[in-house]
C-alpha cells in the first residue's frame, strides 16, 4: 500500500507530496528537506519569474540528490475594466491609510504577457531538468504537455471535480491531484461552478478514482497518518499536504502566518476572493470581513491580486495579521511546529499503525 | 475495529447507522431491514406527529426484534413578519401557476406550539421504549436529556464543528454524529456560521475526535466500504449513511427522487435554503436556481418549509422533479438501486478487504 505506482513513478519512499504553496513558503530548505525525508518536495513557482525559478532549482539540487517537483499556474484570460479597477482601489483606500502606506499605481499584466511568462517558466523547467511538474488553475495546451513529456517530465494535473479529472487524463497528465473543499489556499476549479466544486474528499476521491485510470493524489485537510490512511482507503495512491508543511520549521511562511494557524480553530477558516480575485481558503481576518460584502464585484485573478500586493506586503512588514492572506486548510488544530522529518516520519508510522 | 464501543452501545453487528432522513424516506420497512441486516435503522421523525411516531414505532417492532433509533428536530425560535411571509409567497406565485395549484393560506406554527409538539414527541419515544434517540438542529434542554437517560435511552447529538461536539458532550450525549459538508439534506449547524461549519469529513472527524471523549459517528458522502474504512482511519467509530440508503429498494423516497440521484453527478449537488429556510444539500433544479437570488431574504426554518409545502406536494404528485426537494450528499455517482441487505453486506466486505 505505501509502495505503489505513485511512489515508483515519482521515485520517492513515501506517498507524501508537499503542496507547492506559492508566495515564499516553499523555500529551497523546505523542498529539499521533504525530498531528503522520503517525500516529494515541490516549488510553488506560480508567482516567480523564470530567473527566480532557475535559481531556486539549482539551489535545491545542491541540497538534495532526490527528486523534487515544481508547480505552475496556468494563465487565464485577464480582463478588468478601468472602472472595475478603480472601484476596487477605492474599496482598499481605508487599508492604505490604516497601514500608513502610499498608493502606487499597480501594474496589471496583460493576457499576452502572462502567457509569455508561462512559456518561459515551462522552458526553464525543461532546461533545468525538473523531473516533475504540476499545474493548477487550469490545464496547459496540448503543445506544452507534449513538449514536457518529450523531455521525460512527469506531469500532475489538479482537479476539483470529476470532469476536471477526466480532462486532465485526456490531455495526457500522468497523475491527477484532487483538491477537496478542505484545502487551504486557492481553489483550482476551471470547469463548472465554484460552489459545485467545493467537494469534500470523502466524496471526491472515490468518485474520481472510479472514473479515471491515472493515479489519484488527494489534497485538502490531510495533516497526519489518519488523513493519509483514510485517503488511501478512499482510493488515492498518495497525498499532498500543504498546511501541515507550512507550519514546519523549514517553511518560509511568515512567522505571523505560522502562529495564526497554530492558534486558530477550524471554524475560523473561510473562503474569500478579496485577496486575489480567485476563491481561496484561509483564516478570517479584518481584510476578509470588511471586503466580504464587496467581494463579488472585485476583478478576477490575477488583477485583484496585483491590486492588493502593497497591502499584503505592508501588513507582512508590520507583522499585522489582519491584512495578510493567512491561507490554511480546514484542519488547523492538527498543525504543529516541527521539522519536516518529524512530520513525515510521524505521519508514516501513524498511518502504518492504523492500517495493521 | 468493526466491533467496538459503538456497536456494543447500540447493540448492533456492524458500525453502520441509517441516517434518519425525514419526510417519508424512513419507512418501517427501511428501518427494520437495516436493523435486521446488522446496522441501526432510524426513524426520521422530525416532521411527524406524536401519533404517527407511536404508530411507526409499533409497526417496526413487529418487523424486527433488533434495536432501532429515532431522530427528532430540536425546535428553534420561530419568527417571521407578515411582510417577510408575503414577500416569500409572492416569489412563489409563478410556481403555483406552473403547477396549476391554488394557493391555500399556509398555517405557520408558533414557537410555543413547536415546543409542545417536541415534548410530546419525546414523551412517545419514552413511552414506546425506543432504545436510541438522536437530535439535530440544536441540542435539547438538560431536562429532556435527563428524562431520556433516566429511561435508559441512548442519546446521539449532531455536530458540524468542534464547538458543537463539545456542547453535545457537556450536555450528556452518549455519542456524537459529525455531519461533514458532504452530507445531503439539512445542515445541523447551531453554533457559529453556516459557511464556517461546512467542514469536510477529512478535517472534521480527527479534529472532533481529538477534543471529545464520547465516540464519534461520521456522516456525509459515505456510500461504501471505502467511506466506512476511511472514516474509521480518521477516528470515527461508526458511520451514518443517508443517500446510500435513500436509493435502496426499501426506502420510501419518491421514485423520481431515487432516479434523480442515480442519474446525476457530484457537480450538480448544491446548497440551498429556498425549500425550507434552512441550508440543505440536494440536486440543483429549477426551484433552487430560480429562487437563488432571493434566498437570503426568505423566512427561517420552519416557516419557509411550511410556505413551500403545497409546491413540493404538487410536484411530487405530478412527478415533477424541478420543484421537489431532491436531497442528496456529494457522492451521488456511488449510489445504487439495491436492497438494504446488499448495501450493508457489500459495504462491510469492502471495508474489511481494504483494512487487511
Amino acid at each position: 500500500m505505501w509502495k505503489n505506482e505513485v511512489t515508483k513513478l515519482l521515485n520517492i519512499n513515501y506517498p507524501i507530496l508537499q503542496a507547492p504553496m506559492a508566495g515564499g513558503v516553499t523555500t529551497s530548505k523546505l523542498v529539499a528537506s521533504v525530498s531528503n525525508s522520503g517525500g516529494l518536495g515541490m516549488i510553488g513557482a506560480g508567482y516567480m519569474t523564470p530567473a527566480q525559478i532557475r535559481e531556486q532549482i539549482r539551489e535545491i539540487k545542491q541540497l538534495t540528490p532526490n527528486n523534487f517537483g515544481i508547480n505552475l499556474f496556468v494563465p487565464n484570460e485577464i480582463h478588468a475594466t478601468e472602472s472595475e479597477i478603480n472601484t476596487a482601489m477605492d474599496l482598499m483606500k481605508p487599508f492604505y491609510e490604516e497601514l500608513q502606506i502610499e498608493e502606487k499605481q499597480a501594474k496589471v499584466s496583460s493576457t499576452e504577457a502572462a502567457l509569455v511568462n508561462f512559456h518561459e517558466q515551462v522552458k526553464v523547467v525543461i532546461e533545468e531538468n525538473v523531473p516533475i511538474c504540476s499545474f493548477t488553475f487550469g490545464i496547459p495546451s496540448k503543445k506544452v504537455v507534449v513538449e514536457l513529456k518529450e523531455n521525460n517530465i512527469l506531469l500532475i494535473g489538479t482537479a476539483t471535480n470529476v470532469k476536471e479529472a477526466i480532462e486532465n487524463e485526456n490531455l495526457g497528465m500522468d497523475l491527477v491531484c484532487v483538491q477537496g473543499c478542505e484545502a487551504g489556499g486557492h481553489r483550482g476549479t476551471f470547469i463548472g461552478g465554484f460552489e459545485e466544486s467545493l467537494i469534500g474528499l470523502m466524496s471526491l476521491i472515490p468518485q474520481v478514482a472510479d472514473q479515471i485510470n491515472i493515479p489519484v493524489i488527494a489534497a485538502g485537510g490531510i495533516m497526519d497518518g489518519r488523513g493519509l490512511s483514510a485517503s488511501m482507503c478512499l482510493g488515492a495512491k498518495a497525498v499532498q499536504m500543504g498546511t501541515a508543511f507550512l507550519t514546519c520549521q523549514e517553511s518560509g511562511a511568515h512567522h505571523v502566518h505560522k502562529e495564526a494557524i497554530l492558534h486558530t480553530t477550524e471554524d475560523e477558516i473561510v473562503l474569500t476572493r478579496a485577496f486575489s480575485g480567485k476563491w481561496a481558503r484561509g483564516i478570517k481576518n479584518r481584510f476578509i470581513t470588511e471586503m466580504k460584502e464587496h467581494e463579488d464585484g472585485l476583478p478576477n485573478f490575477p488583477v485583484q491580486n496585483t491590486l492588493t500586493q502593497q497591502i499584503r506586503g505592508a501588513a507582512s512588514s508590520q507583522n499585522n495579521q489582519e491584512f495578510m492572506s493567512l491561507w490554511s486548510g480546514q484542519s488547523p488544530t492538527l498543525a504543529e511546529h516541527q521539522t519536516v522529518e518529524e512530520l513525515i516520519s510521524k505521519t508514516m508510522s501513524e498511518a502504518k499503525a492504523i492500517m495493521t
